[in-house]
């Protein structure tokens, strides 16, 4: 920690936590998942190419409820809509509605990044510590007690009727916090998210996951200068803010 | 668990709790509190009189809300305006307004009942248990920490802007939980709040909590046929729910 830095961050209260990529490894959780459901199967699918197209169509689907083109929709329709096109797109036929809501729902059943219960276990003796991800309150929830991930409250997107970045979706988490936003901090691996936070009062915590799409990608460095604290993961990070 | 019931019972995935008076004592807590608060600064005061006064301001300080009278409020905000009339009335003077702040945060450090965390400790094992409560998110977040009470997500009537109970208060609890209404039980100690959940297609499960109002009240087992479970505390509702 900075010394410049250390009074601002003495009044942190609340961490919110970007999810997907930051807090589990979304990718590796639908290829281990992917392939197990493949094989009892006998699809033969390029499950990590399955797991990038669906993330990939995420964020076009929320620009068209942005745009006014679909009505609200939470991240459970959103990535089933996406899921019906990929099982064309991929020849997957026959399966039953009850297998699609199953597969849709490996979404729910992610698993965390290797050390990140444990950091968060250290983050929480001093911080209250939700997640405020676009994942819709039942998925964090399903999501929090299938991979021990110990949230003092969950917050989502879904609270505001936004997606991040959204602005709405961080003054919306701070008011439900009953904290101004200077005293909660966004922690994700995703700049845009915490430049977007930044922009409401929030204080800034990156941890980079190099691994997020896959091996052999490069960490986005650029971005390190323009946040308040850098961590290399959620026990350093803990380390930093003294927890 | 009576036979007739069960099959009913076995679609439960979650349950929510109504909090004042059904996890917590707020009379005791407040009461023990204001002793030492007042103990401080030297003041005489009835701390039994001033909480049950507080609790009483509550309802009609919602319904003004529900008048069109006052602007949405969170529990916080009405619990405060009890508060400085409260102080007036009891002829309580000279606090700062961090003082007051204290005070009035008494509600977010109130404490459960004996069995209360091993009661949801067993619950949770079984099902999603979430607060569903007139308080706001901050202060059942806080309480939870300051009572280690091992809520899976944290509900509030602040999520639907209208107070329990009022049967959007219901119905949005159960789309965030993403369940229908008849795979969620309500527990509390109240019938008005359990009858309410069921006109919504809840399940109900009251525990009375004959001591909320102080010791000498009688139990009020008149209404006790018209609930799914009838449980002398969250032990032995874990025990008749299979938890």
């Amino acid at each position: 920690m900075k010394n410049i830095k250390k009074k601002d961050l003495l009044e942190i209260k609340a961490l919110t936590f970007d999810v997907f990529g930051t807090v589990v490894d979304w990718r590796g959780s639908i290829i281990r998942e992917g392939e197990a459901f493949g094989a009892a199967r006998g699809l033969d699918v390029d499950w990590a190419e399955f797991a990038d197209k669906w993330r990939g169509g995420y964020g076009p689907s929320m620009n068209r409820v942005r745009q006014g083109e679909l009505p609200w929709l939470n991240i459970d329709a959103l990535h089933r809509m996406i899921l019906d096109e990929l099982l064309d797109g991929f020849k997957i036929a026959g399966l039953s509605e009850m297998e699609k809501d199953h597969l849709n729902r490996v979404w729910h059943r992610l698993l965390p990044w290797p050390e990140a219960v444990s950091g968060l276990q250290r983050l929480r003796e001093r911080f209250i510590v939700a997640p405020l991800s676009n994942g819709n309150i039942a998925l964090l929830t399903n999501m929090a007690k299938h991979a021990g991930l110990p949230w003092d409250c969950i917050l989502s997107s879904e609270l505001a009727k936004h997606y991040k970045p959204d602005p709405e979706v961080y003054q919306t988490a701070a008011d439900l916090l009953g904290l101004p936003p200077s005293q909660v901090m966004m922690v994700a691996a995703h700049p845009g998210d915490l430049l977007a936070s930044a922009s409401v009062g929030f204080k800034t915590g990156f941890v980079p996951r190099p691994e997020e799409y896959g091996p052999h990608r490069n960490r986005d460095l650029e971005h390190d200068a323009a946040f308040d604290v850098v961590a290399s993961d959620f026990n350093d990070l803990a380390s930093q803010l003294g927890a």
